[in-house]
């Protein structure tokens, strides 16, 4: 199965893709981001962001996607902006047809390290782990996109003791 | 010229049409609202918002959008929701190539009643003198869309002693 993480944000935002064998076991098959110049007009990023999206999601056909639920921002500004990138993002998704989970943060970060408060280093380690990587995904967008992937694994059958991870 | 006024909104996204003649004089063609049922996923509202507009932007071919700017509101699930529609909406106008003001809620009064603090009311009043409409329109979000498709018939020219309000 291949999961699309997806991390949205107008400058910047994080795609995290991963594939799991017939024994459930996630890699990351990449990460990267989409990002646009702050300069252009905001209908033109979303027009940018939702092109590059869509040929993304044709070129990799993943079958499950997640996005993570907004939640509040003291940066209004910013908030809206994610939002209606956001917007574009699940628009996108569901007219190509692909399943999306949004998980809300405290239920990202349980699922992933045990612990709703974890901060964003305890889950990015932990990605790491669960993926064999040996660095930290750069940019934090790409890697909070992969954490999101890891989610849409964990959730999508694969069951934690299948990761080596019981100790 | 013809001017598509939209107010974003999950529930009801609320559309005006306007038409201006040779002499700039701004006319009502109709206001309608599109609505997506509570119960369906974020995702389906999103691409249903996104399927009427592009039927009635193909159908009445505007020569000019308005869609009010955010700004903050105390409920913030609802403005995360109308910011995300927002995006559907922006998206979609860029994809046709059809020019989109956004005012902020100040400009769009005080463009309309010459006040920026004026309420709804005052707005609506203003735009059946202005559209020569007997009553206010309906429901709400329709009458809101008509206010800013006249903000654009004012903005892009014609000058309201032309509109018989000098007085």
């Amino acid at each position: 199965m291949i999961v699309l993480g997806i991390d949205p944000g107008l400058a910047t935002t994080g795609l995290g893709l991963i594939e799991t064998n017939e024994r459930r076991e996630p890699t990351a098959r990449e990460w990267l981001i989409i990002s646009t110049p702050a300069g252009l007009p905001l209908a033109d990023r979303l027009e940018e962001i939702r092109s590059d999206l869509l040929k993304y999601l044709q070129q990799h056909k993943p079958d499950l996607a997640v996005v993570e639920r907004l939640f509040f921002s003291t940066n209004v500004k910013t908030a809206f902006d994610v939002a209606q990138v956001r917007g574009v993002i699940l628009l996108t998704l569901a007219e190509q047809g692909i399943a999306c989970l949004e998980p809300n943060p405290l239920t990202l970060k349980s699922c992933i390290t045990g612990d709703g408060r974890a901060d964003k280093r305890q889950v990015q380690d932990m990605i790491c782990r669960i993926l064999n990587l040996k660095e930290i995904p750069k940019p934090d967008d790409a890697a909070d996109a992969l954490a999101l992937a890891v989610f849409g694994a964990l959730q999508s059958g694969t069951r934690t003791s299948d990761l080596g991870l019981r100790e």
